[in-house]
């Protein structure tokens, strides 16, 4: 997955989804995207579920850089920076766009085990990320310590992904949601007289 | 919609949805379900989207006549009946296969608009139901006065629909999910010093 053309097929991929969405998305999009021939995608790659899988690794190898950017700061500052990574496709996303052809990939993960398994590891490892932060928070007494890391990290991924899902299939905006999670840090997780800003 | 063939054919519309998923669900699997011809479910429906509107209607009815019944007891006994009423599809569901299929249609709400109005009118209603049950429980003092019911409601409402996504996509049970939901009313929603459980 060093190489330059394959890539470029993944940026194409991502451009192509966005376009068509993923129940319609064909090797055909694709290629146009990327401005190749079919036969050079099937080069890569043997059909289309095998391009897609691919590119949910390339997802994930770019969401997992983006989440270890958010090793600095404080607790409360690594919080507050898990949240944006999650409510910001960075600057090359047309989000809603993406989101909703993504809503259709995880609806069809309990049919297609390779894709479950990717949409579970991202599960995790936002799960995980949030669960290290709070811990560390509570440890070093910026926030409560009466919570309980993993039963808070279980609460934020599922109102993170609740927030995209109600965003895309009700249009819902996740701006109140995101001042929403800022208020549950500052009275649910911060500890009494905490600001949770590093001095 | 008063008839009791067409209720029929609904109640066949929601087994056949279990077993078949969203995608692939055609009228003539309903038809098997309900033991008819497919003359007979077109002498109702025209189509299977008429259909299928006419049964997320059907839901929504039943939906709203549950939530309708948690209007006894403390605002707190209401939260967690609301949260109840959330978790469990009754006990004529097969839970899994009906949230896979559901996630199916909702999935597919940005191409839809019947489906998308519908799945925002249930979105709406569990936000009202819990926004009126905080504010309840705010102007009672049951609830912390600094608690906004819009915010908190809209963050529950995320938190809902995400365990409800996690569990079907990534495999997340919703039990740990539903301990952080008592925690969270106990934790944040509560005036201090209070149990919510009345008198």
């Amino acid at each position: 997955m060093e190489d330059e053309p394959a890539t470029e097929i993944l940026h194409a991929t991502y451009r192509a989804l966005c376009d068509h969405g993923y129940a319609n998305l064909t090797v055909q999009d694709i290629a146009a995207e990327a401005d190749r021939s079919t036969a050079s995608i099937h080069y890569h790659y043997d059909d289309k579920d095998q391009l897609f899988v691919a590119f949910l690794d390339y997802l994930y190898d770019r969401y997992t850089e983006r989440l270890a950017d958010v090793d600095e700061g404080s607790p409360r500052d690594r919080l507050d920076a898990l949240f944006d990574v999650s409510f910001d496709d960075g600057p090359d996303g047309p989000q809603q766009a993406f989101r909703t052809a993504m809503l259709e990939v995880t609806a069809q993960a309990p049919y297609d085990d390779a894709i479950r398994d990717r949409l579970a590891e991202f599960d995790e490892l936002l799960f995980e990320q949030l669960r290290e932060t709070i811990a560390d928070g509570v440890e070093t007494g910026v926030f409560d310590d009466r919570v309980d890391p993993a039963v808070a990290a279980e609460f934020l991924t599922a109102t993170i992904t609740g927030a995209h899902t109600r965003e895309v299939a009700a249009g819902a905006p996740s701006d109140r949601l995101y001042a929403a999670l800022t208020e549950y840090t500052e009275r649910h997780l911060l500890a009494a007289g905490s600001t949770g800003v590093a001095d």
